[in-house]
């Protein structure tokens, strides 16, 4: 069972001042970086694992997809988003990715944002989304970078001339790791790069392309708060192919 | 042209004394998980790239190899390689792997060991080893991991209770690294890890298995100075199959 952090009212307060949640895809700055890896939406049938506010359900369907399912763990998340309109080609559903039953290849395109790191047992809803996907189907998500989750004390470390470094420790240690972000206590899964990517690879996925997200000049210019983001790699995102 | 750091007199001196030197293949800590990812040798055509004193090779005809072609930069250590015994089906030549021109389809297996992060254009030289591969043939190799190469800072940073972290800065930064390692201005080439492995990928490579190296519970108990090694992922080590 996924620890349902998102509808405590403490992390949800949090969460609905982000950017990315007042702004939506905008306010997300990797999100060129993943809609640059995402085929051509016209037909595809969609599965959204980690909706949220239904803010990339919605953009698929503007852009021509044929019907999104949207999962979601968090039910305060599932009700904004279908407050924000009724549209008969996207389904939302209350759902635990641990536990993920789905229909067997009925989507061409499977988009995850930044939920796959609070899933302990990742192979088995990657063999999951796999027999979900059509053949010649799209795995495209971003997930928190494992050098910057892995930290046991993940704080910036500040040289005597101010220059930072991102610490990295306890890599190869993998599985739990608890953080501070919005609400104290909010549980990720540390898998390395390696795990993370043979996990795809076992479940029968083909590499397409691997982002290791960082700001581009344009977002430094942009989102000068973004500085920091080119001394570590914040978000990893990546495409695959059934 | 490829920096040849390893017929300067130091560097050669020290290189020379490391455990991977004097016991081969059994004194360095990662052979075993690049082992793990090597085909069946029986028959294989190899080509070796960055030789170095050919425990590789030996090893490789021992195993049933059909033939080695050992590649290096390093007149001194080609010398080296040879001196310890004929074979006719070991083939030594100096290359610079920045310039390398190989036959198409000629070989089954390239295998390179601490090689490729030395190469300022690593896309030239996959596409190279690409042609060189028959349809079917495997690349394996082990680099430096870009974690372990990007900081311009590159020592542990202790707190004070004695705990470590590796730094990480600059690492969306990439491009030439000089660091002091037995010699001085060692320069090596930092590519970020998605980088490298969409190199690969474009290159015409299939990824089949991503090892980020760190030591086991046996490495451990071995050599106990492997310890730090469980804080950051010093090597990385990729099979991908033309």
């Amino acid at each position: 069972m996924t620890q349902n952090i998102y509808d405590s009212p403490d992390f949800f307060a949090g969460y609905s001042q982000l950017p990315r949640s007042v702004e939506g895809l905008a306010g997300a700055p990797e999100w060129p970086a993943l809609r640059a890896l995402l085929p051509n939406m016209t037909g595809q049938k969609v599965v959204d694992l980690g909706c949220g506010y239904g803010w990339f359900a919605r953009w698929a369907i503007e852009q021509g997809a044929q019907n999104v399912l949207g999962l979601d763990v968090s039910k305060k998340m599932l009700e904004r988003a279908a407050s924000d309109g009724e549209d008969a080609r996207i389904t939302y559903q209350l759902a635990d990715l641990e536990l993920l039953q789905l229909p067997s290849a009925a989507f061409t395109l499977a988009y995850s944002s930044l939920a796959f790191h609070y899933i302990a047992d990742l192979g088995k809803l990657l063999r999951t989304i796999r027999d979900a996907l059509a053949p010649g189907g799209k795995l495209v998500f971003s997930i928190e970078h494992p050098i910057f989750m892995a930290s046991l004390r993940p704080d910036w470390i500040i040289d005597e001339q101010g220059r930072k470094s991102w610490p990295v420790d306890n890599y190869q240690i993998e599985g739990p790791r608890s953080t501070n972000w919005l609400s104290e206590g909010v549980i990720k899964q540390h898998r390395t790069l390696g795990t993370l990517l043979n996990l795809l690879i076992e479940s029968g996925f083909t590499l397409n392309h691997i982002n290791e997200w960082g700001p581009s000049p344009q977002d430094l210019s942009d989102r000068p708060a973004l500085a920091d983001e080119v001394h570590r790699p914040r978000m990893l995102i990546v495409a695959a192919t059934r």
